[in-house]
């Protein structure tokens, strides 16, 4: 039993009216591999780096439970390097750097001891790498998530549209569900996503939280109000893995607990955003991730009977 | 024992994708007045008319149970105007026509038989009218709300400092409250702008929900995700009206009746925005409201215990 976690393992660069770092890990697969660590021991990492990866950094992911037997690393290449830079309102930035690099021709390896994979999180990649990872996974998981991007429906749609089919989740943000559909009503919008493949649509509209639609059924939990974003590179990614962890660990798959993981993966997210990188959630306590749902509680709870 | 709502009372004449109407009956303290006398029978106008208003449109207001003594009816002299066209997005729209007519010198009476006022809704005018009001009423009302808009801190701003000394709760949105208080962040602007004199802000968000600080609490409340938004005109005026009836209502302040009030008060805004103008909200059942408000349980609770 294990969750797997695809995606990119990367340097990136980045620049807040907060400072701006040099290459800092992450990528998807590290943001959400890291979150969904807090609450599942089995987390199994592909993806694929170049040499100039330090050792150092796959050894902090192994600290914390995460299995890199997956994680390619290819001798004489580079990693893949993202820098961009946040405006000032930090809900939109410029990328200034995009090198694929080892990612141009990744081919992702599932070793035989991921075989026993319950649980997928296919970060956002090309539609047709998450669908070669279904099909190299023997037994179909109990339960799959899909994070994609509006990038891979304006050049591949149809393979996006292919590989939703195979999927139980997809996390993507208010405008990329209204792309998908060509509905401005998110209600809507939800409708017709709910018809392509996933059972459950997460929407993420950052500040403003996000929305779970399944059947006739909708959950909205709020982004817990912050003094200061200090960069939300990786917010996303570290909701998705805190989302799914959670899941894992609670084993069953219910409209019920897609909620609470929800909340959880918020918190996770909230804790990321407070610092630069995967600063913040390289470690967090157990202490801490249980007051900081005590307060999204506190944020959204009332009292009426009705 | 009542609750004072000032504001306009006013002809519409709105423009959406789903289609335009004639000058309809609108206004802040129309919307508001309506929305409270869902919660509460002891709803009190103050406003102003031209003599083109009709005497049915008033009649409508006193078949809810809503008192219009305070509403002035010049003679000769016509009712504000405003025309607006909304945006694709609705999120968004132009004024077409303002036309201020009798609100140009707009001197509120406050008849003898309102001054048992406990609760007073002050809707957005100018700053120096909504202080006239609280000045004219001889005993201190137990709870002040004020609403107002960007437009009072760009030609006002003394004014509207002033005022805000005076009252309780201040409502307005985002970007208002980004305006009043210089800063981005929501947390920070919150903090900075109950110092000004409320000690409750309420911060809309549309789509997005609503906001409430109060000392260092928080609480979030979603909107109501809606398959089609027919037109938003006046859904803030009929949130803060539904929030001030049902505190009114339930007669004690305090922060949990405030979040009580602020998902009733988001509730009949949802309802608002489904028909043109007040057409909604001028027929609802105490069945359909109760509806509603377990649609919004359902939207927002989850059921993790930590």
């Amino acid at each position: 039993m294990s969750l797997i976690i695809i995606g990119t393992v990367a340097f990136d660069a980045i620049e807040t009216p907060f400072g701006k770092t040099d290459k800092i890990v992450g990528g998807a697969a590290t943001y959400a591999s890291l979150a969904a660590s807090y609450f599942y021991n089995k987390v199994k990492i592909v993806g694929v780096v170049g040499d100039d990866f330090h050792k150092e950094d796959i050894n902090t992911l192994n600290q914390h439970g995460i299995d890199t037997e997956g994680l390619q690393i290819k001798e004489g290449e580079k990693s893949f390097f993202w820098s961009g830079k946040y405006h000032n309102d930090m809900n939109s930035r410029d990328t200034l750097i995009t090198e694929l690099n080892v990612l141009a021709d990744f081919d992702p390896i599932i070793p035989e001891s991921y075989q026993d994979c319950e649980y997928l999180m296919l970060g956002n990649l090309t539609p047709q790498i998450q669908q070669t990872v279904i099909k190299r996974l023997k037994n179909r998981p109990k339960l799959i998530v899909l994070d994609t991007m509006n990038f891979w429906m304006d050049v591949a749609m149809d393979d996006l549209l292919e590989t939703l089919k195979l999927v139980d989740v997809l996390t993507i943000n208010d405008e990329e569900a209204r792309q998908l559909s060509g509905e401005y009503s998110l209600v809507k919008a939800a409708k017709k996503i709910l018809t392509m493949g996933p059972k459950y649509l997460i929407i993420k509209k950052g500040e403003h939280g996000a929305l779970l639609f399944h059947e006739d059924k909708i959950f909205s939990t709020p982004a817990l109000p912050l003094a200061e974003v200090f960069d939300p590179t990786g917010a996303g990614d570290t909701f998705a893995g805190g989302f799914i962890g959670y899941l894992a660990k609670v084993g069953t798959i219910n409209f019920t607990n897609m909620k609470n993981a929800i909340v959880y993966g918020s918190a996770l997210a909230s804790f990321c955003v407070e610092k630069f990188g995967t600063e913040k959630i390289l470690n967090l306590t157990e202490e801490e991730v249980t007051a900081r749902i005590k307060e999204f509680i506190n944020l959204s709870s009332f009292s009426i009977e009705a």
